[in-house]
């Protein structure tokens, strides 16, 4: 796992939300998973590709938070997890990939990106399998936390 | 989704589980995903990306399905999905995403394979996001079910 590997996605995520339902989510430290464990009701999961690595991602969101953008985004609140929940995580798991892509497609570190995939599943966890480290990083706002969790193969 | 991607990756199974475990499932009949739900306990998944296409694909099991298999694989059981069961699965989804891998190469479909996350969470369900058509392969023995999840652009 590469350090300079967070950031961009860290960046991408708090961009993403902002933009697209004008939610601020606080960052906090990013750790190593073997120290946490990240706990959630909806994820996006996706591979990337690249010539010198392979990995994945994930961004984990509580049922409350997740319900929150789906209404800031779209105006609607759903009284679950529904398709149009998991459609938003899978979207959100695509922008998130593309921004830090974008960003490390500048500092010489090219990947392609599978499709997402969205599990929901009440308080599911991720365990993500390379041979790198698993960062995780936190995120917590008024309505519940969320997770992106990285791995690469080192 | 290509129907020639099926048979692959449902081989690939039968083989992996016959070969590491000893352990035979019987094959249900390939369903669309829009007409099935499956649940699981825990779970494997993938990222695919290939010239021409891209996709995802996950292995669902039952919880007691996944013990027994650790059990045939590794001689223990433990009481419930610990790291090592979801190291097992990890492994499953690698051996069996390669062996449908090397077939499709055979039949002129080229792919490379990101690496694989397992999820935990009882009763999760998992929605790939892909343009094309989802393919839901049940598995059905004494021990419990199995699924598999295959999504590719089409």
């Amino acid at each position: 796992m590469r350090a300079e590997f967070v950031n961009p996605f860290l960046a991408s995520l708090l961009n993403v939300l902002k933009t697209m339902a004008s939610m601020d989510l606080a960052p906090q430290k990013p750790r190593l998973k073997r120290d946490h464990v990240a706990r959630g009701d909806v994820s996006g999961l996706i591979g990337m590709i690249g010539p010198t690595t392979k990995g994945s991602m994930s961004i984990t969101f509580d049922e409350s938070l997740a319900l929150e953008i789906m209404q800031r985004m779209l105006g609607e609140r759903p009284n679950g997890i529904n398709e149009e929940v998991t459609d938003m995580v899978g979207e959100i798991t695509n922008m998130v990939t593309g921004g830090a892509k974008r960003m490390l497609a500048d500092q010489g570190h090219d990947f392609d990106m599978a499709t997402p995939a969205v599990v929901s599943g009440r308080g599911h966890t991720i365990t993500h399998k390379c041979d790198g480290t698993i960062i995780i990083m936190p995120f917590v706002s008024e309505h519940g936390q969320a997770f992106i969790e990285i791995c690469f193969d080192s």
